[in-house]
């Protein structure tokens, strides 16, 4: 049974069963990830660009290690020192990279809808790891792993209460999409000012305040604040968010016993979370970090087998 | 029969013979790029050092591509985040990274000479991978293989134009001679702010215009515009520029049927070459992107076992 | 006989005995490093993150070359493109890093205390590649390595002087402590601005100027001059600090014959060393660096193997 997908732009593009294979595949992927010699010879001979046109810390190392772990080579390329920078389009620069051969591009640009621009260009694998403010499928997916995980499959049942900025989040949108199609009850929280426009057709609750959106929730995910969101007049002070959005010990009180944190981070210790809360053992931020791995590997591992 | 090359400074150090050799063996690894798994054991455990201290995608990405191809592990070196940035000389630079025990350092400076300098220096194998306007072998080398590849491997009787600022063009310098010696007619063609003193010398023609440089030509060669020739006074402005000197389907229409369009890429679509026809069929600008891995990689495999 | 230490803070935590078995464990590598296949598969599968918030070409660059030479993967971050960019503390780009289960972090970080703060709260090891002016232990190591290959095994009766900024250098902390306690007498010799405080506990005779300072010795080690003290007003001219300070053949001449010479780069020539002076057969500076690539490959060998 081959992975008949060429691409990941989002995760509306696969099916509830496709998703079930990823997890499935990554289960397998995290045992390796804890022997002392973590390496298979998988995708010897394959090669896979990493081209990150935004800073990145744990997206791009991730997919670097889930690369060398099986074993395929990884270049990565970052917009300065690259001929972006000269000025080369979007576009080009990805031909130029397909000319050489790789077996799959995994792209980070700031403008929404990037990755699907480009992979209806090329013909080797493309794999968005984030958008602009659109799709972060890897993101998603490593979050319903490590909630999988933790919660022994099951989804249905569960509230998940993604919480903060709702608006410009990527993060947010592609778990919405991806929790609720598992069977979760998903809420969206967070200042009215930090809310897209048409909530409405979206299949959330909506919650206007903290203490209804963690009422009774099975897990509440954090989402990172951007600072810069303060200069563009849509946020009060920190320390005011903080007071109202922030989630602690305290606001979380009101979510079900053993509710479970997430964060996508990197985290603002004292924003968005309190930082006795983000080292919880309910906390699931490392963990997160430890799927996304064992999911990157098994992303790879699919795409670049898939014709053989 | 060993390659007796210690370095690869620009084509004038080659024999055609040498050529000839790098070509064939290029076509062998061409076949390899083309394989599900891409890589052969040939160079494991050899090093090549990457120091670009300008930014680079294609040239920097295809010989790691290249290198890591032939299992020898590669290391990259920026100028940011280098020693040159605190002030180092690029010698004592050169000389740490050979106490290291690399078998080639593959540089590019902006310093015309800089890489004959260093090989001067230097026991281990030093590759020019583009030094200031003076010279950039692996690119004409590249450019030479995807015509041969493209005619068949005859070269004589074929006319090739070299079209733009050849003045400060380390391409049009190291083309110019390659190209003659294997048996092509080169002209060369550009405004005349744009073209080099004592061009009497070169082994060329030159054209003043356009209509004249393309007419009957079997390719032509578009180099990059620097944008910043027009802050220094050069140009007019670039629309002008495009106007009067820009490849297009119609400036092309007086070339030879079947004229082959070259660039070496990034492009700038719409001044120095159309956009229509940079994607165009006779257009070999992604073949020379594929030829650049395996001419690299025949290169590094002649280089670093030439003491085997 | 297992490694027992988990990192590598400073020389202070090893005992003499640990140091040996670096140095005969580094003499072994020092003979792979010569062959024209420099690879061995001990430590494949195993991850290296080399996480460098300041800019460095040697240390970084020599740690890359000996985790691959060992044929363990090894992981790039620079400060920027990295999420401390984005102002996440250094503690949580670590715990993110660790993870991703990597076998060790290698560290540099301007903070002094950085690699000590981040080792109490990881579970892999952490190996300080430089810390503020606190520890730089891994260039002691190479650096008392190198003298050993030079003088055939004995420091005992031998005088090294550490010459230049001593205040704000980690490599002459480290040096200090380690060279005393293999038996060697050290002096350090500097401008009285130069100079730490509290210098009377330290086990160094202290010289005020040049002459005395090279007087008899078997070693001078010369620092790097940091540009930006004479902006802290702690210098005059650099042409008088050259004159003053500044090792030359001449001010050599008061040493024993044959004295070597050490500098841990990149070098001011004409500052704080004489061009031709460095660039002498008694000059060690390039054997320093060949030596940092074997005394690093013992280093990942023991930290990395220490469990099996």
């Amino acid at each position: 049974m081959h992975w008949t997908h060429k691409d990941l732009l989002d995760v509306c593009d696969l099916s509830t069963g496709d998703v079930e294979r990823i997890f499935e595949t990554a289960d397998s992927f995290m045992e390796i990830n804890r022997r002392p010699v973590k390496k298979v010879p998988t995708l010897k001979g394959r090669s896979v660009v990493l081209f990150f046109a935004e800073p990145s810390t744990r997206t791009k190392t991730s997919f670097d290690v889930a690369a060398k772990r099986l074993s395929a080579d990884s270049f990565s390329l970052a917009k300065s020192g690259s001929s972006l920078s000269k000025g080369e389009s979007l576009k080009d620069t990805a031909w130029t990279l397909q000319a050489m051969n790789p077996d799959a591009i995994v792209l980070r640009d700031s403008r929404s809808g990037a990755a699907r621009f480009i992979a209806e260009r090329l013909d080797c694998s493309v794999i968005n790891a984030g958008d602009g403010w659109h799709a972060h499928p890897t993101q998603a997916l490593l979050d319903a792993f490590t909630l999988r995980r933790a919660w022994g499959g099951e989804f249905s049942g569960r509230t998940v209460t993604i919480l903060g900025d709702i608006a410009h989040s990527r993060v947010a949108r592609s778990n919405v999409n991806l929790l609720t199609r598992l069977g979760a009850e998903v809420r969206v929280c967070g200042p009215r000012t930090l809310l897209p426009p048409r909530l409405d057709t979206w299949p959330v609750t909506v919650c206007h305040d903290l203490e209804s959106g963690v009422d009774g929730a099975d897990a509440v995910m954090c989402l990172r604040l951007q600072l810069e969101r303060q200069q563009d007049g849509l946020l009060p002070s920190l320390r005011e968010y903080a007071r109202t959005w922030g989630l602690s010990r305290r606001t979380l009180r009101k979510a079900k016993g053993g509710a479970k944190v997430l964060h996508p981070g990197p985290i603002n210790r004292g924003v968005e979370i309190a930082s006795d809360l983000a080292d919880d053992a309910d906390s699931l931020i490392l963990d997160q970090v430890a799927s996304g791995v064992a999911v990157r590997m098994a992303l790879l591992f699919l795409f670049l087998t898939r014709k053989d």
